[in-house]
């Protein structure tokens, strides 16, 4: 077995949790604390509840929302702006990838100076960052846990992958409750980008022992409770499902991800495909692309979906891919890629993009971006 | 499901790893650091390898090897003066428990200041530790990865417990290859003291979704892999044993253990019985005393010892623990306490000490003095 490195932050996991941000705060030194959220997680009212329990230990804070989704080099820019002109000193993020993936942006410059692009791809990071509490509002990008951001570069139309060590924040505050304002809508793509974690960590080609339990763990809880959570939207299976997204994180933020994430990550940058939903469209496709590659494990994937082994691995993989395929008619999203994205000419240069995303490096089969471009064929 | 936090070391994992020892001290910011080992690892030749390690790349260290099987308090004393004298700034250990244990005694005070024995019991540790990189030579302490030490107070002939998240290494770097100089006799109570990490913490009142997963995953690995091992000294197992005993380590620092841990340290502070041999005795009758309190987790344990379950959880966890047993015969090894303690007449003031173990607070059923004396008894 090759030398493997492992790595997660330190986790505060519960109903309430919220109430530990303060504490957390303290205990990393924290003089003025830069707040990073944006519009949707303030209307659902949990900003006021973080300032609130900041307020109550009399800390001192700066907020900044400007964030939007496949969050823009511009609003990383502005927040270092803030960060700077505030001399904040320690970094708290409240929301989904979005302000999380942001809010690690922001820390990244503040503490090495330069332009986000300067940092593209893995290790590029010289110096530690200002200390992380992060406090996911939904679940998927997991950000709270990886050493993962993805900016958009807008002059370029690209998303742009970091991947650095010291981009895993200190401390992650994974309150499920606040799960509790999710509309079934809004938890969807997620749970999409987490099954899409838990397969591609899986068989990644860095996977290890320490990364396959979590990616197992991961789909299991998902497959399990995905149905009725999206049918009643209760606490009991939200918790579940943030326990599963974790898992899903702690996988894949050192076993990487594959294929289906550059696949996502070009159709989100040219586009502004929601990254979940290019993954509800992708996985299957991907997955099969994938499979002669590594039919051992995609059998034990589709052993945990549907809970049994057919004749040969190839048959029980493909079982599981068929009944992700299911799920998804079920939920009743879309199934074709032409739904969202009417026009299939750009495709082409989303290939060209895709294959040279940094994901491209951790999946189990190589693919030319002739492949890459067929599979947005099949997929559309 | 109450709040809970799970916090583990950064790893390095794998063959060959040593080397990257250098590299984490001076990540660390290293520019004397304090290597702590012990005369038997200096012997099987490690020390000169790690400190050959550290001259490849003109890193300045101190070295100390004072330390014995169950280290003493004294010891924890002469560390701390020779790091101060020498001005170190980054602790490096080398071997198992005893030196890593001693390392962390060491920093916990040169950053504290005070005795060691100020510290006993659970979060009584204030500031920071310096850095510490953490190699482990055998399994079984897993120190490496824990929030834990145990140091015994010789006046009192009591092994302390100490618990802080601060305790827990920054870096562990495990590397399998260390493991192939230790003998089939070095290797078996080690083994026992993993398997009582993955059972105790698996049935702990704090036991979460992110402590099961690795109590169970060490379980099995241990179950698997612990007579081929003792059979070939192969690598291969050897590796998966490392594996193991992580694993048990990452569920065990976060979950903590039970009555056999507050059995066992009572027997090593008073008699100096090795730490892992008092498992080895006790984990079957702690097993059965504790079955009424946790049935179904019991029945998952035997399920996973035996490969199978039986009619109701109470005999699937009893053939569980009637496996152990047999393991135990089949290895040779000791199978009654008398065969080590010959008298048995200071085993009542054992249980009065072990009724005030820290470890007591986490067993999933109550034990008064006498409950723990007729537990000795039943291993006499």
């Amino acid at each position: 077995m090759d030398v493997f490195k492992f790595a997660t932050p330190e986790f505060i996991f519960g109903r309430g949790s919220l109430q530990y941000a303060s504490i957390c705060a303290k205990r990393l030194g924290a003089s003025k604390i830069f707040v990073v959220s944006d519009p949707g997680v303030e209307e659902a009212g949990w900003v006021e509840k973080l300032l609130d329990v900041l307020r109550a230990e009399d800390l001192d804070f700066v907020y900044y929302c400007d964030v939007s989704p496949n969050p823009r080099d511009f609003q990383v820019r502005k927040g270092v702006e803030l960060y700077q002109r505030e001399e904040a000193d320690v970094i708290m993020a409240l929301g989904g990838g979005s302000p999380m993936d942001t809010a690690k942006g922001i820390a990244l410059i503040v503490s090495n100076g330069g332009d986000i692009r300067d940092y593209e791809g893995a290790n590029q990071v010289r110096n530690p960052l200002p200390p992380m509490v992060f406090i996911p509002t939904t679940m998927g990008s997991e950000s709270n846990i990886s050493q993962f951001t993805v900016i958009t570069d807008l002059e370029r139309r690209v998303k742009m992958t970091l991947i650095s060590r010291t981009l895993v924040p200190n401390i992650s505050i994974s309150d499920p409750l606040l799960l509790g304002t999710l509309t079934r809508e809004l938890l969807i793509p997620p749970l999409y980008d987490s099954l899409a974690h838990a397969v591609e960590s899986y068989v990644s080609p860095i996977a290890n022992p320490f990364t396959e339990v979590w990616s197992l763990k991961g789909l299991d809880l998902l497959i399990r409770h995905i149905r009725p959570a999206l049918e009643h939207l209760h606490i009991d299976d939200l918790e579940q499902l943030a326990i599963a997204g974790s898992s899903s994180g702690m996988a894949f933020t050192n076993a990487s991800v594959g294929l289906g994430h550059a696949l996502a990550h070009s159709l989100g940058g040219m586009f502004d495909v929601v990254h979940g939903t290019a993954h509800s469209l992708l996985l299957p496709v991907v997955m099969r692309y994938n499979l002669p590659a590594c039919k051992e494990k995609m059998a034990k994937i589709g052993e945990i979906i549907t809970g049994k082994r057919y004749g040969s691995d190839e048959e029980t993989a493909m079982a599981g891919i068929a009944a992700l395929e299911e799920l998804r008619e079920e939920l009743g999203i879309p199934c074709r890629l032409r739904e969202i994205l009417p026009d299939r000419t750009m495709l082409s240069q989303a290939s060209h993009n895709a294959v040279k995303d940094i994901c491209m490096l951790t999946n189990p089969r190589e693919a030319t971006w002739k492949d890459i471009l067929n599979l947005y064929y099949e997929a559309w």
